[in-house]
């Protein structure tokens, strides 16, 4: 029996009682026993500060962030919608990942976002799409994963309840599993 | 004699040799005495975290902002480019605004973006301009104002020298500040 595929969740809104971050753990919840999910909030990570790493280097909670998507078989991010786009947390937390190569390159990564909108954050995918191309990573095509209207899908106690939704995000992490295969294999001949 | 215009230019960078602080400060140069510009950075503003508004209100540095910005006649932002869209320092600093009706509604608006590419971060004011738009700020279509090259236009202690783009920037203020008269302006009957 392998060890299972160990994925990185980075849920992109602060709020404990944030809908990604509910669904990152929905996903943990589905994946299981064959992905092992760690759900990586990101309160500790600082603002971006070019002359902080010119005269100090990493600081340890991006050191500790940046090992933990190295270690990770595959990476999902979440994303609320704020303005059209996505949050300044999460963006600035992939800022700290630019680099040649950046930690990302060649991670398959998987997006998702959760709103109670109808649009479901949308809009702010596109913008998560555009952010990560420079990294070189792999980045799920489709399907696309958005749950809207999340305040009648998930319980009080952030537990999503609604069944379309969780088969939805079964045949992402399917979708998911699907591509970290295709692109980890070697190139054919 | 009337009292001078208030601008407040918001910099996307924390970084303290930033090309976009040197333009800002390149800007209260060239718009004094007309205008009295205000160069704001971003430092002191923490990461948006709804449950802490839910608790506590808007922390005093995001106090302070959001009044500098209601008591100022127009904005200016500048921003950098980092994974070809803004910076998560400023979308965080914007993030903080949101709101119906945004302190950034009807309020006059400059973008403009400076880099060391070529590019000029001319990708990062598209989404500049995106996420400005449900503020209902009034943000300044034409000329769009972009510095590339930068290395060769700032000397060592960012000034900028480069005659061209001086010129440039001048037109640039002259035409937000057309743009400021015309959108204050009583709607013609």
């Amino acid at each position: 029996m392998s060890a299972p595929t160990r994925l990185l969740a980075i849920c992109g809104s602060l709020r404990k009682a944030s809908y990604n971050r509910s669904a990152l753990h929905a996903i943990a919840e589905l994946a299981a026993p064959d992905y092992d999910v760690e759900v990586r909030l990101l309160h500790d990570i600082p603002m971006y500060d070019h002359d902080f790493v010119d005269e100090h280097g990493d600081p340890e909670a991006v050191q500790r962030y940046k090992a933990a998507i190295a270690a990770a078989d595959g990476i999902i991010i979440a994303t609320p919608e704020y303005s059209h786009s996505i949050s300044g947390v999460l963006k600035n937390a992939l800022d700290w990942l630019h680099g040649k190569p950046s930690v990302l390159a060649r991670k398959p990564v998987a997006i998702l976002s959760v709103s109670s909108s109808v649009l479901g954050g949308s809009r702010a995918q596109y913008d998560l799409r555009k952010v990560l191309q420079p990294s070189e990573a792999y980045v799920l095509g489709m399907p696309e994963m958005m749950i809207g209207g999340a305040r009648r899908k998930f319980d009080e106690r952030g537990v999503l309840t609604d069944e379309a939704a969780r088969t939805e995000l079964a045949a992402f992490i399917a979708a998911f599993g699907d591509w970290m295969r295709l692109v980890r294999q070697p190139a054919a001949v």
